[in-house]
């Protein structure tokens, strides 16, 4: 088979930087890869197979139609641009919120609802992060005993918020101890030695832009239309890989041990020997692609309930890897193909 | 009135020292105060009213009689000491786990159960950091809707394991920038740009101490032996102060806007305009004695539930503040008195 035309739209970006990453191993078939930016990031390096490739500023003097665009530029830009990459042929996979509530737009994490990539799929909407690493742990334990409610906390890395999330992350480390003054700009206060109960902005019932797409997405994913959820989502001083400590409560009565079993079974990393304090932690898991879990115990306020700790890298499992197994799965169903040159 | 003759045992620990500060500050009358301390750090020197005191190794040969002792020293010291300074007419007040299960010890939060301490106590035990915090919250919207049961994630920072650990937590992220290896102690993982499920060891069915602490102290303090209470308490890179995302569900249908005014009625000072990215943060908390709670919003997977976030300086409201205002409260009834000279 001959090689896919690839887009990367946002390609200089946290996420878009590991699509590159990707695409650039060779888990898809390529035979060319275009990494679009915007005007202010155009000119930034990218390694592809050995050759500096330049980013391009995507306009409509350097648009060209792809087999495959990855979108990792915000909501805005894919709003402007995805329609265009689907209008021209192209397939499009998207890790923005732009399409994610649409309900002909299928959002998929392709171990659990694959099978909404159906023919004729143009666009698809990649979950949130946070989103992602938590049904991947809910879809396996609600097949055996019926998914009642979800509470979750989660402990979310700066690099959620972009590359120059981190990098303040990191500056404002350096500078609170140095004893100098810190300036937020990414995040709503200093993020050093922080934690911030804030990720996006807030509805008029207080509940934060976040913590309202876990509900609205984990409903979609797992086809749950009412399921009862209510996250908190808060900021912690990580750089990379988000935590999340789930409270998930079934309609028959769940046991830690087949969780164990049943998580393993689907792919999940169990890493849990509290005694020997063995559980998940985001710096272990940076850089992986796999979703780890662990502290996976009976809820002793439930006697339908779990209660474990999610951890994944929120670049990979929670971005690019997945948009990438959506077009790894779209390939597998001949859903995408070299159409255009 | 005369003053009072006071030894703060562990007087150069994290607590000890908020407590040696409260002490020397005045808010209880002083004629006499003595810093007991570990052999390892007898000597150091602790200000008290513009002088310098040389802290003492507690032993059988330095121990003296007091009219009250605080303990901030760990559940073995506490466990071999405070009978001593009971024995010999002290009241002791001690921040260890030792005596918290004792049913014949008061476990107290003064604004909550102060009734618990009556003529002849003697010894009072100061609740863990993570629960006092928490039950400050509940205990108003518990009276007026009757809990039913309670979740909470916590997110406690470095100096909730003592002074070295926060030590720890300055020396690894400082190693971290640089490139150079972390070396925990104080943690069983690098604390730097980590978050970390583990607060203490572990039981077998997979709860930790500080877990299992939280519902069995709110318990005692609320005076609900069966409220169903699932913890799980983390370590974040925070210096100072624990943060907590909770949910409680009540008997009763709660409101959130009574909440927020039963919760300043109570004391607590309420920071809650999300919109204006107003809640509660540890870096803000740090040094204060308050409990300051935000995010106060009805839970959406739960009609009869509130979900809100809760910061309070852990050595502070968490240890040494509330120690010190279980004496002034025994001092208020006549169950501390100049005694002993």
């Amino acid at each position: 088979m001959s090689g896919l035309k690839i887009a990367v739209v946002g390609a200089t970006g946290a996420v878009g930087r590991e699509m590159w990453r990707l695409v650039a191993s060779g888990v898809l078939p390529v035979s060319r890869v275009l990494p679009y930016t915007s005007a202010r990031s155009a000119g930034t390096e990218l390694m592809f197979h050995g050759t500096s490739v330049r980013a391009i500023a995507l306009s409509e003097n350097t648009f060209e139609p792809v087999d495959l665009a990855l979108f990792s530029a915000g909501a805005s830009v894919a709003r402007e641009w995805a329609p265009r990459f689907v209008a021209a042929g192209s397939v499009v996979v998207d890790n923005s919120s732009a399409f994610r509530k649409d309900p002909d737009v299928p959002l998929v994490v392709p171990e659990i609802n694959g099978q909404a990539l159906e023919a004729g799929v143009r666009l698809v909407a990649n979950p949130n992060c946070s989103t992602i690493q938590m049904v991947m742990a809910l879809a396996p334990l609600h097949r055996s005993w019926r998914l009642r409610s979800v509470k979750v906390a989660t402990y979310q890395s700066a690099s959620g918020a972009g590359a120059r999330a981190l990098t303040e992350l990191l500056e404002g480390t350096r500078q609170y101890l140095e004893g100098g003054v810190e300036e937020p700009r990414a995040f709503p206060h200093p993020i050093a030695f922080n934690v911030i109960p804030q990720v996006g902005d807030f509805d008029a019932a207080g509940e934060s832009v976040e913590e309202r797409k876990m509900r609205d997405e984990t409903r979609r994913i797992l086809g749950l239309p009412d399921l009862p959820l209510s996250a908190t989502c808060v900021r912690v001083p990580v750089l990379r890989a988000h935590s999340e400590a789930v409270w998930a409560s079934f309609e028959d009565v769940p046991d830690p041990r087949r969780a164990h079993a049943l998580l393993t079974e689907a792919g999940i990393v169990v890493e849990d020997d509290p005694a020997r304090s063995r559980y998940p932690l985001p710096r272990h898991a940076a850089g992986r692609p796999e979703v780890f879990v662990g502290r996976l115990r009976s809820d002793p306020s439930d006697p339908r309930g779990l209660a474990f700790w999610v951890v994944s890298d929120n670049l990979l499992k929670g971005a690019a890897t997945n948009a990438v197994q959506v077009a790894e799965a779209l390939l597998a169903r001949g859903l995408l193909a070299r159409s255009v040159s």
